[in-house]
């Protein structure tokens, strides 16, 4: 997703393309490996969730992926970090072009992540929330061998209930704080965000997950929000009662995951704090990117393992990253 | 002293009004009690040392204090906090005019803290390097019983060289950082600042107090900063490497000096933060001031008695505030 609205404020425009990429084809788009590029930016808390997703579930071949830069000008995000400014397989400079290829007239914000079909050009998706359920759900037979569970059917309603919760009060409520327009809905959201942010850490205390004992969707949308915290969220967004090195459960937690195959190694805290700083030039004017706070105690022990739990259930971790979609080192 | 002109940048206009009141009365304005007016505002560091001075030389009743509010618009400083908006003894609504009385073509900065001369109405000094130490040296005959002594002769080189590095790479140069127009000089001012900060950890690691053993103006000066940093210094102006509770031996000091009669009553976070947060509006444009952080670490338990020192020397601590120029209470 993001911000090429920043006028916007804090009301999230949440109409996307609800078009579905589904193992029998229903929407026209059936699960086909190397017919789809998955377009991201590193720097994007939103399409991270697809990044960890696919990583997790090893889907890096069926489903290739398309890296935007940090920063993007008011129409769209740019494939500046490819050579010639062109994404290798699209051919296109901006996203844009993959949403006007299949809406000429779209008017709404050219988001990450974007799901886009190869051989048309056209944009499939942009609907981030559906996206990553259907990469566990749909794309199935394309999973690694050991792909964990990811949205297990027996606690699907336990994961819907606390994705509402991190979607709420974290993940968009740290939007509603940074781009809030008066004094008080800043002090609401707030509010709202340290009080959530209290539950989960008491939630966290005695479980090592979320929800039942292993990773889920549910881990993966609050760690996309934990981890840009104290970089972004804490003094960009005046989210600072507290860090999230400050709160020690939380803060363990999220390091558990981060030294967990599949999360740490999609995390680029150069291309988060480049994207947030830049691009929200309504409330940081000069555009200049903070040079701390030093991300090295991402790497520090975490102890979660005494909890037990069983971080990818009957599955294994994956592999190392390709060495094309390696982020830089942390320190 | 303040930003009136926040459109200059980080290059600090340092022309004041450098008449001197003094003993003899050299420059036309002789020592007298009663017959100036110190106006500060609470928010301002500039300011600050003065009023802490002030405090631990007990001349309150020499020379009364004018509060003006925590922001101010282009124009100047103003007595918003008084019945009617004007200073009750002065009887203006703007410092500003009690500048124009004295250079009516005045067109720098209106800055606190100002001397003003009460039967005149007219600006004396708004030199605030040079009014502390006129506070020590010159208003001796009206210093209360057990005063200290903050610039004691004998020291007085070792801190005139330790107050240029606190000026240049803390005091201003959090405001360097702050307020820079590039990256580059952002940058160059984060580096200058964090390297200097080390250097007075490692200084105070062993030492209560940065020169000798007792406080004197060099503590006052690093205060002012210290204790604005993790309040606004951190998220507003980007000096993020670390907050001063991140510090051990820096945070230790500063809440050392806070609890010390004369440094914590008379800092108030609220005014501190409503005006850097609302009055640089050329890098928060929101005006939007953050919630965070708890102060309530100020009042922890420091241990720096273990390392011995004499806080007032062969002083006294001065008395508690009186009630009307009390601060609000931490927690």
């Amino acid at each position: 997703m993001s911000n090429v609205r920043p006028d916007k404020g804090y009301t999230r425009d949440s109409r996307y393309i609800t078009t579905r990429i589904t193992a029998d084809g229903r929407d026209g788009f059936p699960v086909e490996p190397g017919r789809y590029r998955l377009v991201v930016s590193r720097a994007c808390p939103w399409a991270h969730r697809a990044t960890i997703v696919r990583r997790l579930l090893g889907l890096e071949k069926a489903l290739p992926l398309a890296v935007a830069g940090p920063t993007h000008d008011k129409r769209s995000w740019t494939f500046d970090l490819d050579p010639d400014g062109r994404d290798p397989v699209l051919g296109i400079e901006r996203l844009q072009e993959a949403y006007f290829a299949r809406f000429p007239d779209y008017d709404r914000g050219i988001t990450v992540p974007a799901i886009v079909e190869v051989p048309s050009g056209e944009v499939v998706t942009n609907d981030y929330a559906q996206m990553t359920l259907d990469l566990s759900l749909e794309w199935t037979a394309y999973h690694r061998e050991g792909a964990p569970e990811l949205y297990p059917a027996a606690l699907r309603a336990e994961i819907d209930a606390v994705n509402e919760e991190i979607y709420t009060d974290v993940n968009n409520g740290v939007y509603r704080a940074g781009f809030a327009k008066s004094q008080e809905a800043y002090e609401e959201a707030y509010g709202a965000l340290f009080d959530r942010l209290d539950r989960f850490s008491e939630r966290l205390a005695g479980s090592r997950y979320l929800v039942g004992d292993t990773i889920t969707e549910a881990d993966i949308r609050l760690f996309t929000s934990l981890v840009r915290f104290d970089a972004v969220y804490h003094g960009h967004f005046k989210c600072n009662r507290q860090r999230l090195s400050d709160m020690p459960v939380l803060w363990a937690y999220a390091r558990d995951l981060f030294q967990t195959p599949g999360f740490g190694d999609t995390v680029d805290f150069d291309h988060i704090k480049q994207h947030f700083y830049v691009v929200h030039s309504h409330i940081n004017p000069s555009g200049i990117v903070p040079a701390g706070p030093d991300p090295s105690g991402w790497l520090e022990p975490h102890g979660r393992e005494a909890l037990g739990g069983r971080p990818f259930g009957d599955g294994t971790p994956p592999g190392p990253p390709s060495p094309d979609e390696a982020v830089p080192p942390l320190v």
